[in-house]
């Protein structure tokens, strides 16, 4: 192959806001590019919650990527599962949707491979409690929500029916503590009215946080304004607990006393923590990187492995300076790592990678929200504002900014949910506690975050 | 117990047409009504080959059952798959989600437990060319469709990618015609800027139907009308052809002269017929009823089972004077029956059912659709904006109307269709034949058609 005919080509793997940012960034440019992910879609991770709560359709936080990067002729979009590298032949292994493998050279890798649930050591929990992560997970705790009210509607044993009534979330951080609200607000506006014979306005939400309070990163103030919304909305709030196990009827809970008490529940959903995928460990032993207690990938400041210039890991798979694994930092250090390969071809350098903090926003409940934003921090009625405006904002790029403001303004103001379509199958290899979709790493993603796209 | 103080108590079989008609007529009467089907939601068949294409969400087709009757306060919805009678003893034998079983007991029982996907003896072809009756139908139909074009664009071997670049469509009815269509729309418009190395634009749409024309039951003119319009849009129409048999790389097929061709498909999608569910021999049996051929019950004048007056048989399930399985039968044979129960209790009785034809009509492409009504044929553009018409007013009382005119708007627009999210895994279980979902029976439903909901 002649260097002088061919352009440089790089291969970005995942398509979530790092591999996405990365792509955009390199579009028009004299570079090949291939962006391979084993979803079709780049997924709006921050707003997965409202998917797996019935108020937006797949479509509406999913949109495909190629459809995204229609317009740039230079990147090529492939539907593929990455399995493994060859660094030495510079080459990413992947394996198509039938099964066949497929090889992609590159000049330079991208990897933007995101982060998977992580259950802390307890694997089998996974099974019981699924995690946040994937589109997958979210239709699956959408029917398990959706069917334990379903269950309870016609149970005839008053105990079987208070644990299909129960619901367990465990980890407070965003995602937590807005599925925690989403499924009281399910229960005592959406479907109150709707059963005759469960009193699902009385369904119970357990929010368990190791921490000392819920949003910590939000700082104090802010936290203590969450712990007081969810109160009110009926959440019940259990800090310094750690669920110690998970079985089909409930969980056991170690509470701040070191006791460990026990909780009937009919579904348990996890958000407690991330780790790096498989794919960091097969990356790290072949280039000697060193990965952090999460799995993450440690890189140079410049976002590349030391010793390997070629190849950059960026968004949750990148360890680097105690940085969060929230969108702003995935689609920033995406679009460092293009910006490198471009400066590069012009024989220049960049300066290390340095991460602007936009702040973070969640959402508590209809018209209450917590907004960090530098020194400023914000809540209730100006702060929900607010993130209606960002998220409505970031949406704006991918053409459903309509759809998603009808879906919220039939949900704000008469508690509609439309996507929640199910049945009697489907609860049942949802809620039998054997989930049929084992947990789907997607591209990359992050938390929720006031950045903005580029 | 006392039938003095304890109301008369309804069961409905089936959430489709039929079933949702007759719960509705019997609201705010003393009637005790269950209404049990094996989903939670009403769907929308006539539109659910958008929902297989890309165009609505699940939700924007299919609504909870229970949220369409939340304020009738004598309904109850009972989300358990029917599986037996006890006729003697006036019992529907159901199993809940988690397998439990349960009794319904009537005094009188609708039956409308609809039609399934038939495949003429050859259930084989089940797992190779999934139907298009139920929502998991729709779902399996738009992974296939948008993963043979993934598959297509990875491929090396040029036979692999035409092979996957041609789709098959079995039955020319309304629903196979739509489908036929929908799928070159999507090549030509949507799909064609997004891949680079696939010729997406040239994928071939084969449509085989064993009559002399499409939409046979349109009449000459129209279905004349329709053969060009399919022919314009590049669906090659093969008349007079019997698909006899189904594999994983492709279809048999008997043409008018007897002569059987193989044709090379990575899709095969099938419309061609449809028959009782089991249930319905399950009925025939406990009652001594008629099944046609097609195993619907034969019933009385009143649509009731002879001998049975208890028992009203309606829907698509129902076999009465060749009415044909639509929509708009579905729905006054619904509201007849509960009429009948209303007139039964005030001592009275009613006439036999009458159907009144309101007319069909189907889509054809983006400004063109064929409506029959009557003495009166239309076609084309007038005929495409009376279909948005009706189908905009049927949506009415569910509270979508907005959210599928912005999704017509989009798709007829900007060939935008939002609602095609996909992973690698959901491909492969999908595309290599052997789908993850069996053909699950909707509650009912029928065709085309253009009556208005009561």
């Amino acid at each position: 192959v002649d260097d002088h005919v061919r352009p440089r080509r790089v291969v970005i793997v995942g398509g979530g806001f790092a591999g996405l940012f990365a792509a955009r960034a390199l579009r028009n440019r004299p570079v090949q590019v291939t962006l391979v992910d084993r979803a079709e879609h780049h997924l709006f991770q921050p707003m997965l919650y409202q998917c797996a709560t019935g108020i937006l359709s797949e479509g509406q936080i999913a949109t495909p990527l190629r459809y995204i990067l229609r317009h740039d002729d230079n990147v090529d979009c492939v539907l593929a599962e990455v399995t493994g590298f060859d660094v030495a032949a510079r080459k990413v292994i992947a394996t198509r949707p039938l099964g066949d493998r497929m090889e992609l050279p590159y000049d330079d890798l991208i990897v933007a491979a995101g982060a998977v649930q992580s259950y802390f050591g307890h694997d089998e929990f996974a099974t019981m409690a699924p995690g946040m992560k994937t589109l997958t997970d979210a239709l699956t705790i959408r029917r398990r929500v959706f069917g334990a009210f379903e269950i309870a509607e016609t149970a005839t044993d008053p105990a079987e029916r208070r644990r299909w009534l129960t619901f367990v979330v465990v980890g407070a951080g965003p995602t937590g503590v807005e599925l925690a609200g989403q499924i009281r607000e399910l229960a005592t506006r959406t479907l109150r009215d709707e059963y005759h014979r469960a009193d699902v306005a009385d369904a119970r939400v357990l929010l368990f946080e190791g921490a000392e309070c819920p949003l910590a990163s939000f700082g104090p103030k802010l936290s203590a304004k969450a712990a007081r919304a969810l109160d009110r909305l009926g959440v019940e709030l259990f800090m310094r607990s750690i669920v110690t196990d998970i079985d089909a009827q409930g969980v056991e809970v170690r509470g701040p006393g070191g006791s460990v008490t026990r909780h009937e529940a009919g579904t348990v959903l996890w958000t407690a923590g991330v780790q790096a995928p498989p794919l960091a460990h097969t990356l790290a032993r072949q280039t000697g990187a060193e990965q952090d207690r999460a799995g993450r990938i440690r890189v140079a400041p410049d976002c590349t492995i030391p010793g390997h210039p070629e190849i950059s890991v960026v968004g949750d798979l990148m360890a680097l300076d105690h940085l969060p694994g929230l969108a702003e930092v995935a689609m920033q250090s995406g679009r460092y790592a293009a910006l490198r390969i471009r400066r590069d071809m012009e024989g220049r350098k960049v300066g290390p990678f340095r991460y602007r903090d936009f702040g973070s926003a969640a959402y508590l409940s209809r018209g209450r929200a917590v907004v960090s934003f530098g020194p400023v921090r914000l809540n209730g009625f100006p702060a929900w504002c607010l993130w209606i405006a960002i998220h409505i904002a970031f949406l704006t790029g991918f053409r459903n900014r309509f759809g998603a403001l009808l879906s919220w303004l039939l949900t704000i103001g008469w508690a509609v949910r439309r996507e929640r379509a199910l049945t009697a199958r489907q609860i049942a290899a949802a809620c039998r506690r054997h989930p049929s979709a084992t947990p789907e790493p997607s591209g990359a993603g992050g938390r929720r975050n006031t950045g903005r796209p580029s």
